[in-house]
């Protein structure tokens, strides 16, 4: 098959051929519930320029060469001797993690915590190509309203949005405030699973007048321009006290700072965006018992609640499409800010 | 001061003048924390009926004659010596218990259940009248945006509606179903809330199709005419589950059985409307494992909440407005399902 | 091999022999993810007298002959080409039910409400017998302090009691109160797990007095002795409010009408018992906004939290062990609640 | 009156005499809602300490000479006209805060983060005296079972370690392992909350053997001598995942960094104790999904509950008492390490 693959990384993203359209070997049922995926879509997720720059080689380390591609969504290709939910032919979205179901973790229903799992696209090769190897546990069907490359990038940029948002409205009432900082590819999902599930108003940041407009579309009932005064704006939307709710989906530069100064008192701080370091006086902290909240991409139960809302319209990505022979012009377009949503790739 | 009194009751309903308009003692501050509001409108509840059929009795005795209206919005008229927070000519909306705020509940924030209360229409004299006595701790500011006569049934029927529909909205997900059994004066609030709390689906029932319609202006997903068929209905439209809540906002007949029969194992069937009666042998529970959950009115914050709701317009409340000298027409009115959404007298 | 057999209801309990020790067949691995367990402990339910007397058929179809027992454990004796995470030798003990883990519930955790699964000893041959066919999802290793025989009972009666008291526990507080009425083979694990979960006194409700004393020694801070007086006993402990949650373990006579009567305004009434019926007005539980919570048995996840309360003493069972080939004594004991605890078969 | 009056910072706490003993004036009843309280004892707290230093200016800006002592009992001495629910010679435990009750996080029952507050000790003249002048909102009537000297503590180090042990209680089960970091005034108070809240398992940290003993007396199941070797220690006990929920009471030096270090992925650390900084990237935040949680005094009602825990003995208060004269010899203990449990001063 095709596949776009990295093969040396480059810790400016300056490098033209990012990556390299190129043959690569089939993937193969090996265990009985092992399942080939042809790639509808794969999404292409700031993660992945992070991956190029070698930042994520401490956390997750791979061997070059490597394919990327962690949101992935397409038809059921071929099936192990064990798998009965799925047959070749479905359409389908996978949750990025595969899991074996056993530890205790996946038993609560928290795959993500698992103590063995593969992270294709991470840890293992991933959908930059033709074809994927994941398993049954992955799989969610797709309605018929649902085209594959139109809902990739939910299996990572919607599903950690919406993770970090529906921990926010369990403790949001009418009333209060919620921050957005930052309304790109994830954003803009968090912006609208904030308006399906809770009653606070919110207020979405950022430095873009055309992202601040998808905001709004988005169910943002306040946009604010990212030129500074966005501590000031918050606060005077506040009363001066700052929002219970603060989703960081930028997480380095002054966004962390300022997204802790613009959280109220007894309010939470999300991070969702890296790149960055907090830095805080345990005094501050007790003192306003503000929580700071880390985040990683939801659950398998939590993306099919993001797919029911997507199948009515509640929620609502913007993407742009790339052949995937066209790879490092979608990496170069979203390290430059040029993509209004979400970049896919279409084999 | 003129009022609207109840000399008898009247266990069908039938007499012509069901309460008298005359003349009745002005309010007087007694305590420090006292206060007195001119009525600025007051709603009508099914509930005022029950007290006029006198099954209201046995659990809050009243003596006649008595000035039913525990749905209450007006202005600040006169305040005690310690009342700090509001001041005459304040527009506010009555949260419909008067509590001084030192016992346990209070403290957790849970007024309702105060050890020692007020609640004026209901154990003291209410506000089918020209003024209300009731005190500081009960009064919210109104938001200019809201007129007292357009909000009073927030009070009791939006606030009653509310509370249930946020405890519902706290276990139900995107892909779940919710069932709201009757829309009239308080399930047309409740539909608008989950609308605005949750991102489950919203299944209505009602008999009538000017309440569906309502409903689905609401944001109800489906509108289900009861007509007989509605268990069937809410299987066919869950897999044959059921739902994973029911909110009852009829509380009678077979609305009970049928109410039980639609929520889904591990749902929850909540109380809000009454009349009717609970009758399931225990091993259905423990086979099902579902819930049954009585609700009363909200707390004060819950009302806050509302407010913030229909301050922007997420919440519309249907009201039809009486002159106070014609409460007779609107009970009867109400009696007779001839009010869409809400009765609200005007002095 | 050998197994005790029903082979005709018996509506009253009366027959002397109401199983038949014989041979039966052993059970085989069909599926990949199949086990077979050689018993150790199978625990005697009252449940099995229900399946005597014919009531569980509506809820439940079996065919006659039947193989009961629900709460197994031992050692395993064999395993389907699948399975990887126990082998032959292992002492495990076996979650009640045998769920194939692709259902949304099951994805959340909540494997009780499988859309598909077996439940040994209910629907599905069990445990009164030297082998049981189970499956891998099922299946918990034990810790060396822990033999088969000690904890059978856990898996059900345990469980149920578990999940209940953790359920309450987790909206009790120090200061509250909460009623354990019935302190047999459920209730006295449940006295345990509230004493190690919560911080609310415990009252113990029962017609025994050496039940009584098992209360307290599990961790009671009161024993009331059910002799007609006990609702006034709660209220007398309670300032006149009764208890902020109260778990039935009895759930038929006049215990259901008493737990709802001691069930605290606001308070929650679990129902675990069953037998009886419920039957309570709509208007009594929205002026008292009590709930009424179904519980089934826990969750594999729950299981294994028992476990490590059972491992560490902080639950302890109280058992007493005959012979499977006296299964008839043990049946008998039951029903004429000669049983301290709970009987245990053993093969 | 007497008081022990701060008339001077001292950022080392060197000075011999840090407080006065000297004459002040007595607090009187201004409002109708004022109480003033004749001291029975005043716990002395680390944060006096701070105050000594000077580090709290910048938080909470204080002119002196001034009263230092927020952790107060004893008996009421006179009332304002306005106060109902207590009389003078009731003896009473004293909510570090009083409050108007008005501003909605007073009405949610989070006094706390009330809008308008007065806190004695820290921005008011606190309790280093014979006589106090705090409200009615902040008194708790005491059982006949304690006497003030002997709680006075309770009202901020006990209320803290309550309010921080009871979050994580919330989300810890059994088989979950908790670490206490720094088991002095407050941490040996939250071994025992822990202990009576939930089934987990308290593993706990101290530089002094002495701590350590205190800790397993309060109900700690491991205890780690804090001597370089503590995150492996704790690594150990947990199979090398870390621990589900950690309470900091220390909040300075390395604490901070092996608190957040020894925490499992997907659980909390809890910033009690304060005086050091918070660093961490935030790519290590979303990897592991860790939260940070700050933490304040409880609330009125969370008092309320720890007094039931005290009452019936579950949770006991180190103290060693020194005369209100011997004040600088109080502070120059605790600030030496000297103090077993808390020290409470008698006027």
């Amino acid at each position: 098959m095709k596949a776009a693959v990295l093969h040396a990384y480059d810790e400016k993203v300056e490098r033209q051929e990012l990556v390299t359209y190129e043959d690569w070997p089939d993937p193969r049922i090996e265990k009985p519930d092992d399942v080939i995926v042809r790639i509808g879509g794969a999404g292409v997720c700031r993660t992945d320029l992070h991956i190029i720059e070698g930042i994520w080689r401490e956390h997750s380390p791979i061997d070059l060469p490597f394919v990327m591609g962690h949101e992935n969504a397409g038809w059921v290709e071929e099936v192990g001797s064990g798998v009965t939910s799925v047959k070749p032919g479905d359409s389908v979205i996978c949750h990025p993690l595969a899991t074996n179901g056993h530890c205790l973790a996946c038993r609560r229903g928290n795959d993500m915590h698992a103590e063995d799992s593969s992270f294709p696209g991470i840890n293992a090769q991933g959908g930059y190509a033709d074809f994927l190897h994941t398993n049954e546990r992955a799989l969610i069907k797709l309605p018929t309203s649902l085209a594959p490359k139109d809902v990739a990038p939910y299996t990572d940029a919607g599903l950690t949005a919406y993770h970090a948002a529906k921990k926010a409205a369990r403790h949001l009432v009418p009333g209060q405030k919620v921050v957005v900082l930052g309304v790109g590819g994830l954003g803009h999902i968090g912006v609208q699973v904030l308006a399906a599930l809770c009653g606070a108003e919110i207020i979405a940041i950022d430095r873009a007048e055309s992202a601040l407009k998808l905001a709004e579309a988005g169910g943002a009932h306040h946009a604010i321009k990212a030129d500074g005064g966005e501590v000031d704006a918050v606060m005077s939307l506040t009363n001066g006290h700052g929002a219970e709710a603060v989703l960081d989906f930028v997480g380095e530069g002054d966004a962390v700072s300022k997204g802790l100064a613009m959280t109220r008192a007894n309010g939470s701080y999300y991070v969702i965006g890296y790149g960055g370091k907090i830095e805080i006086p345990t005094i501050d902290l007790i003192v306003t018992e503000k929580s700071i909240i880390g985040n990683l991409v939801g659950t398998y139960p939590e993306l099919v609640e993001l797919m029911a809302l997507a199948d009515r319209g509640a929620v609502e990505l913007a993407t742009r499409e790339y052949a995937l022979k066209d790879t490092n012009k979608a990496l170069h377009d979203l390290h430059l800010g040029r993509v209004p949503g979400r970049a896919v790739l279409i084999p």
